[in-house]
């Protein structure tokens, strides 16, 4: 599958079928976020496959709570990926406006999304989830001080019949411009 | 070329030929970024395309100083893009640790590695640069106040002879553990 139908097929699963992942394909999993590019190389994270199924479930259930509950569906997944975010190298500190900080979470979406894209090609689902309760799945998982909770990602293969949405996406002229931000998108 | 061989393929690309891009490949480009996914479907960016050769020229200028010297290699390439932010859904501001601006972030890059895979795929070489001078080309792109500039983003043909780079990266038992970010990543 070329990059350009890839990106079409990749969406957020909500909906598992408890079918196993593969070692196998858990390592290209693995592979795909240790290959990916960071400032100055620095590569921030470390990923935490999350498979034992107490475990998981516990971490899974601090990813919603009664009032935010858009996330309810991550107990299905087999597995749960949880990157998290160290240290910065010093001279991605330095420069424009950006901070340590900021520099360190473009890199956790680079890396999530090489997770994703890597997974749709394999024919598994993933989702990513930004909103869960970093105080307990930094104590289930042996989280050190000093390292944050970036982004936890669900994985498994979809469950029987899940279909591919339509994208909902704003069109061309909203998002692209030519040589100045007042302008179209280039066109033929 | 499938996904696990794209990004051993995809590295920054700081030589460039001077053959233009091809405007069907541009657009490609520009459709990946549209597709991107973000937290809550905000698509909190905007890309401009800059290839006008004086403002770009300008444009590329502002990426390097006498002191911050490692970009010396931008007004070689036919184009720079450039990833505005701007504003993030409510709904992304609640939760957790993360702020929307974190969102914003992650979001940007998401989307900027959706850029530089299909640019790889195309045959093309991008380079992430994330030290800019924002005051001058935010007035040299006339970007409205409240819009960030997230990243600049080289493009081009890679120079004749530039050659594939082996990735240096953190080995396995540094990046990834299982079950708790104490233990060895999962094998078989």
């Amino acid at each position: 599958m070329n990059f350009s139908d890839l990106i079409k097929t990749r969406q957020s699963v909500r909906g598992y079928s408890d079918r196993p992942v593969e070692l196998e394909k858990l390592q290209m999993l693995i592979e795909s976020v240790r290959l990916a590019p960071s400032a100055s190389n620095s590569q921030p994270w470390k990923l935490i496959i999350v498979d034992d199924p107490a475990l998981r479930d516990a971490v899974a259930r601090a990813t919603f709570s009664s009032a935010i509950s858009f996330n309810r569906f991550a107990p299905q997944a087999p597995v749960i990926a949880v990157l998290t975010v160290g240290k910065s190298k010093a001279i991605t500190q330095i420069g424009g406006w950006m901070k340590k900080r900021e520099y360190l979470l473009i890199d956790i979406g680079i890396a999530a999304e090489h997770f994703c894209l890597q997974a749709a090609d394999l024919g598994l689902g993933t989702c990513m989830l930004g909103w869960f309760d970093e105080t307990t799945i930094k104590k289930l998982l042996e989280i050190p001080r000093g390292i944050r909770v970036g982004l936890l990602i669900t994985l498994g293969y979809p469950a029987e019949g899940y279909a591919l949405r339509p994208k909902s996406r704003k069109a061309l002229e909203e998002m692209c411009a030519h040589n100045s931000y007042q302008h179209n998108s280039p066109r033929s």
